[in-house]
């Protein structure tokens, strides 16, 4: 006996059409069931994807997508939406390798018109939807729909700015659950609470025609809120419509008999120009230990349902994350100009760790990355020590103000960067691959790659005493090897790289997390009688210079290995080598870092495999240069 | 006999605190006397500069710079600041090498607490300097001076909704000139106009006491567009009241009456917490023939300050920007899918032609590359052809949206990148050097490097083809070589480069610009008897494999050279060399690319020759690598 039977009939959207009110409330508590068991089964984020279970049952009933275009933000939000638009029978490989992307994505299915998973774009491509659209003479709707936390993003704000002041008939949904994957922060998240508050269903009313009984209970937990804001009640304009859109709400977000007769109204609506229509939802919302838990869910491992309880493996060493913090937790103890700043990752990036400690010298910023590197920038200049902890795709936001804020004036900004090379079930939108090109080509940075959690501890006291220039230090998702952490962190000397291992015919220049492979390629190399040297070169820029040239002079191979793209540490290697001369002898030069395509979810262990960076591609690589293949056939 | 005999006895603000306000007035008045005495010989930002000649008389009088800190967004309209700071002897060389920057400049004077050269930046830097004066326990003040335009930046925004929530004393002044290069665009800029006819002088009144008597003109000039917005009045809290800021204005920025006694009450005010003080001027204010311009003189060569005529050199070939216009302009006639996005760039990058004839396929979306990126991608979603002409130091900011909107789903967005390379006058923060680097390591993209205009023609034809990629092309700042340009578009082989000149000895793999200098030095190299041959590799991504491979086997040296940094065009050819184990033959390898230092501004030829990127360095790093330096000293 199904315990889904409304969801069984529906396939596509098509199917939801004719369902009435109650049939879709029924399908609604049919979707928040299936979402909770796949995940319970897959892990992943559970808290958005609840949350919006009204909202994606209402938006394929109302709209007719996917000739109606639907943009989710971020959208790690979309599992409902996965499985009503055919989906349903892949979730069980959710964000596993073949199976459903974590996020909205365009090749998997006509439904996702617009990829996402880092905040903030959906407005921005949602207008460029419907600019085309007015352009090909059709005529569609094009809605996305947004979170509060991701309204703190710059991008956000510009395309509102643009959106606001054309004529383009765009529908923006503002999801405002009051968390993001911390709660909010920032002057618009008190804002949407005062709106909140002192706007009861004031256009809701208007345009809906049908009074709601009730105070949604989020909206009781805000109006608590409002008693903070000593300057008074917004009257008049709303925020965004003073940004040119047509506001309507607060909506309650899960009530299904507000959301459709609202979307009907506006889907029906004949003047032009954007809409925001504000709905307020509870994430984690219809299950009892998700709204319970502090991150309602955000993201979960496997979990039995009944209870709630997570599937937590005891990892038998402490993740990266956790060394990076309690290093820096050790340094500002010892230096009280230490600070750190976050851009809405708090325990992502550890620094919840650090906040605990130092609540006044941490900064969470809000989603906006590039305020966050060029605030600190600010707190460089005058004699603060700041450490950004922003993980490596995400710094890709702050770009720019990484080379005209901090680079141009040497200022000592120090880059945490977490995340960095392959990341497993969050695929290639989140993998850390380009920083080591991205930053390698700007004067003045130093930058570090730790290859264990020892030498991690080593870069943030290395960081910490670079106090005349930006420096940044790069380390994976996961857990460290489990070294004994006590020893005391080492300033290390700039630039210079360490040997681990001593060979003759080889040489193997590890940056970073590859080291371990390098040794183990180094191993299996023994047993056909090659002898390979071993290098971690701990610095990505400047690279050792004599440890380079010693190995391209001592060796018929030289072959280093990243986890990074095309242009990085390899790039550094190549400099060094040809101003000094040392291709013109014929050294077997081997750079191997990511190959030039994209890698989708998957453990990491595989997809360093699939990308070629294992000890495998090591050992196939050297055979290869040195005329040797047939012992690969032979072993 | 002086002109400016009160600017004559001011050598640092210290010599202002004493002046009274008529003397203030008359100080102002040779200030921008000598401002336009200045850029009437060197040319440079005039018209910004003229705009906020009281407001920085005022800051300088009423606050104890350097020691209070004001930070000038962007920073081109500082040269009034630089003439009041103890730089007014140094002027005459203002944007020549070994002359001041063009640009608010650290090392260049303690009154310069934070440069600055790109948009927004300058709430996120004040807000920096603001807490950290806070954990170091000082007093001192900290503002930001912002233009409207910058205001439309996603990082200003970021920034103050950081700021907004934080209880840090910071005075941001919000210079609305209605103008940042071209007029401004967006919701932001039609809710300032609002915002100025609606609250005339109200919060002026109760702050500052003393009643101003009349309507500044334009205030006048705003009043009129108000009857635009039906939606009415702005009443109530303001948008950045809403924003968490306590909000004073709008007052004349050109009226010291109104201008020294608010900013002494922001000043002396107790309060913790943002103020944000609105200021309208005018940009070009004071010059008759400024005032007149379209522009306001936003940025000028030399003039006669009598006439205001500009001593424009006719140029012998159009330039680069003014090909690519064309030719989008051609390509757009012929298929009407192609559309075209600047961000508040439309002169500088030639769309200002385009939008001329084809008005509603022509989008400026405001100082908001990011939102221009991701709008872009959202365009080419629905099948139309965009074109995103964006500066290369400029997609800096939009590099996120490139990686994660367009390159991961593949989408055909075209990227005109404009003053790629070293680009003279404005410096370090505008060079084009990274583009290559950044872009390189991207999956998907094709990228292009045209050496000459009617290259640039092909590579725009070429783009316009490539319909399932993204694809950017880079061309520098400046006039092309004078080719006849009548000839038609071609579109060029994907990946294919060409053969300029057969040689034995060297190959010289030029990409863009420095083809002429390659020839150059081939040219040079015959007269020692060794031979050349010069390539054109026209794609920097994907690179000629089989070319790279030919010029590897049939010559001693290999020379790549670009106008960018390290990991670009270099690091392709790089990993080509190594797959096909052309190192292992003893390969002389001299990749040439931008040093890994910074270089100041200084005419584009200097540039490149200090840069190591000319035909002598070309000429003398062949000799070297052929062990013939003997012939550059008897040469």
């Amino acid at each position: 006996m199904t315990t889904t039977p409304l969801l069984d009939r529906v396939h596509t959207p098509h199917d939801m059409k004719s369902l009435d009110r109650s049939q879709l409330k029924e399908l609604a508590a049919d979707v928040r069931k299936e979402t909770i068991s796949v995940v319970s089964k897959t892990g992943g984020h559970l808290g958005a994807s609840l949350g919006v279970v009204e909202l994606t049952v209402a938006l394929h009933h109302v709209f007719d997508t996917p000739n109606d275009k639907v943009i989710w933000d971020v959208g790690h939000q979309a599992y409902p939406h996965k499985i009503l638009t055919g989906r349903r029978q892949d979730m069980p490989l959710l964000r596993q390798k073949g199976g459903p992307s974590g996020f909205t994505k365009r090749s998997e299915s006509d439904y996702d018109p617009f990829g996402a998973a880092h905040a903030g774009t959906s407005i921005s491509a949602a207008l460029g939807f419907a600019v085309a659209r007015d352009l090909n003479l059709d005529n569609h709707n094009v809605i996305a729909v947004i979170g509060d936390g991701s309204m703190s993003s710059g991008m956000a704000y510009e395309a509102l700015n643009n959106a606001g002041a054309m004529k383009s008939r765009l529908i923006v949904i503002l999801n405002d659950n009051d968390m993001s994957i911390a709660p909010p922060v920032g002057a618009m998240s008190n804002y949407f609470s005062r709106l909140i508050s002192s706007r009861p269903y004031q256009s809701f009313r208007s345009i809906a025609k049908e009074a709601a009984s009730y105070l949604p209970k989020p909206l009781e937990t805000a109006a608590r809120r409002v008693e903070e804001y000593a300057r008074g009640m917004v009257a008049g304009g709303t925020w965004f419509e003073e940004m040119g859109f047509f506001y309507v709400g607060p909506l309650d977000g899960h009530n299904l008999d507000q959301l459709i007769p609202v979307l009907e109204n506006i889907r029906d609506r004949t003047e032009n120009g954007p809409v925001l229509i504000h709905i307020v939802t509870q994430k984690g919302h219809g299950y009892a230990p998700a709204e319970a838990s502090a991150d309602k869910y955000h993201g979960v491992v496997q979990f039995d349902v009944d209870t709630g309880k997570q599937h937590k493996t005891t990892a038998s060493a402490p993740s990266y994350t956790k060394v990076f913090a309690d290093a820096l937790i050790d340094t500002a103890r010892r230096d009280d100009k230490v600070v750190a700043v976050t851009a809405a990752m708090p325990s992502g990036t550890g620094l919840d760790l650090f906040a605990h400690e130092f609540p006044d010298r941490c900064f969470d910023v809000g989603i906006a990355e590039q305020h966050a590197v060029t605030f600190a920038a600010g707190l460089a200049c005058d004699g603060l020590k700041p450490f950004a902890a922003i993980y490596s795709t995400f710094l890709q936001r702050g770009y720019d103000q990484v080379v005209h804020d901090v680079m141009l004036q040497k200022l000592p900004v120090r880059f945490a960067m977490d995340r960095a090379g392959f990341v497993g079930a969050d695929g290639a939108t989140h993998a850390g691959c380009y920083d080591l090109a991205f930053l390698g080509c700007l004067p003045h940075l130093v930058i570090m790659a730790p290859s264990d959690e020892l030498e991690l501890k080593h870069a943030v006291a290395t960081s910490h005493a670079i106090d005349d220039a930006p420096s940044a230090f790069r380390y994976p998702r996961g857990n460290g090897l489990g070294l004994d952490l006590s020893q005391p962190a080492q300033v290390l000397k700039l630039g210079v790289g360490r040997v681990i291992r001593e060979g003759s015919k080889v040489a193997i220049l590890s940056l970073g997390c590859r080291l371990e492979e390098s040794l183990k390629a180094a191993d299996q190399l023994a047993e056909f009688g090659i002898t390979a040297t071993v290098a971690d070169a701990r610095f990505a820029k400047p690279v050792d210079e004599d440890l380079v040239c010693q190995l391209a002079k001592n060796h018929e191979v030289l072959l280093t290995i990243e986890a990074g793209s095309i242009g990085g540490f390899a790039a550094q290697v190549t400099d060094i080598l040809a101003r000094n001369w040392l291709f013109d002898t014929g050294l077997k030069f081997r750079p191997m870092y990511m190959p030039d395509r994209l890698l989708d979810h998957d453990n990491p262990t595989s997809q360093y495999k699939d990308a070629g960076l294992s000890s495998d591609a090591i050992i196939s690589t050297v055979l290869m240069a040195l005329g040797r293949e047939k012992l690969m056939l032979a072993s």
